[in-house]
């Protein structure tokens, strides 16, 4: 089936949301936007490309749920209010079931995430796709990755490496791991939770913040390089699921809880006088220095696409 | 030459532009962006797929300064202020070369729409370029593409198929044109100039606008549609500039002026009373009924990515 590409746009992504910010949605040259008196607005963008961040064959409603809050989970990390969104797609060719799944995916992640849909672009090539998403804040109130002071706890929220796990458990067939624990793992890839809420709560409180999408060890070294400090990490103190500590091999499970990306909990700073939020833990602490230093872990560094 | 992903962005894209407005740029989670009070924002995202929306072997510089145009002729479309932009660039490898050049396009283009860069995502895979621009305008006060009124004059500025023109004498070699009318027509497609300035002056004084991407006809047609008018085009008034005139063949010269993309003019209506602004010509009337009249010009429609 080939539709044109205002049909499909109309059809699939016209009304996806809604919003009092949103004056103007889908359909015109630009979206139109009102914020709160005074806000600011925080704004990101992330691509997700087939074969780099997703298999060819995946689902279309999971590529759509997942790249969506991937981006969300950036206003998380600045403890912004979500506003809105915007969707460039880029597919080899107009399928309506393909697109209908996609639809799904992005209209349970808008629903989610309080992002309503208010514009984006469709266009043919290699599949890929690139969210743009805008929050709010009252001015000089959000979170960076630059303000953690030494001396500060280092935090982080949920538990990690669960989505690692999960992707890999996807790709194999392990039957030493029960039913139940298999399908919190698999969730946990397939419908990351971005921290919005917690975010909110973090603003004014904590000194710094950055979203667990590369992997622990990688985004504290984010961390560490934008506010000119070090962090220590106490190996023992990393939060893992029930479900991840069940896993048969427990240096496995503790290599995605320091490594495994896509896990969307927010990693934070806070003063020594904060109180740590629900379902939160302290796994180390703020020092004078540089680099990221966790007990018996080499090689640590950043994420790199294009790295060797 | 490989280099690390955030290299490639501290190094290419770190300090693209800058405006009073920004006040966080690349390398957080997330941008902010703070807008003269009471202010409204203006959101448009465009893609530029290699082999779709340029040639695979387009001088990188090139692709940058146009989609960066393209974009910001959507802001130029609703009469906003240009504030500033997001770069997602997806690139098969990280060649030094290339991407000097990409960032000069993008440092230039900034420069030349106001549009200081102030995020990104840099992922490996077939090329392609997201662009997402933000302007800002006073609440209420923008142009759409829903409000022109029967007995509007219908206008457009500059001239119309030199782009189209300029695309076709780069790939082919037409010793009957002059080198100046080449080299006008040449930088009319590698060198669009969104009617930033324009779209501001027609802010409150048009009843619709759109930028002319997809064509003459194909734009008029969304404006139509949108404002649920018809059109009336007089082929003898759309403004032909002098290098397009010249052209040895005038049936082509007269297609790409109806139907080529590329130019970045604005169509707009006006009120009957109100000035026409320099530089721009009324081609036609709003009336009453549907579509796009044009006479001796059939199959007037969109351009359809994925049409037949």
């Amino acid at each position: 089936m080939v539709l044109g590409e205002f049909d499909l746009i109309e059809r699939y992504f016209a009304q996806v949301g809604a919003s009092p910010s949103v004056k103007l949605g889908v359909g015109d040259d630009a979206a139109v936007l009102e914020l709160p008196a005074g806000h600011v607005h925080l704004i990101s963008t992330d691509t997700a490309v087939s074969g780099v961040h997703f298999l060819p064959d995946a689902a279309p409603n999971v590529i759509a749920y997942r790249t969506v809050m991937a981006a969300a989970s950036d206003l998380a990390a600045m403890g912004a209010n979500p506003e809105a969104m915007l969707l460039a797609l880029t597919l080899p060719e107009a399928n309506a079931d393909w697109l209908a799944s996609f639809a799904e995916g992005v209209r349970s992640a808008s629903e989610h995430a309080s992002l309503p849909l208010i514009g984006g672009d469709t266009t043919r090539g290699p599949l890929s796709v690139t969210v743009t998403v805008l929050g709010s804040a009252p001015p000089g109130h959000y979170l960076t990755r630059s303000g953690a002071q030494p001396g500060d706890r280092l935090c982080v929220s949920g538990t990690l490496g669960d989505a690692a796990a999960g992707l890999f458990l996807l790709e194999i067939d392990d039957t030493s791991v029960s039913a139940a624990d298999l399908e919190f793992l698999h969730q946990r890839f397939l419908r990351p939770t971005p921290r919005l809420t917690l975010g909110q709560t973090l603003n004014g409180v904590a000194t710094s913040a950055i979203d667990v999408s590369d992997g622990l060890l990688a985004d504290a070294a984010h961390l560490a390089r934008l506010s000119s400090v070090g962090l220590t990490i106490d190996p023992s103190a990393i939060p893992i699921s029930v479900a991840l500590r069940a896993y048969p091999d427990p240096a496995q499970a503790r290599d995605w809880a320091l490594r495994g990306g896509d896990d969307y909990e927010l990693l934070f700073t806070l003063p020594s006088h904060a109180i740590l939020p629900d379902d939160c833990t302290q796994i180390g602490r703020v020092i004078a220095g540089s680099g990221v230093h966790c007990d018996g872990v080499l090689n640590i560094t950043g994420y790199d696409h294009f790295g060797r």
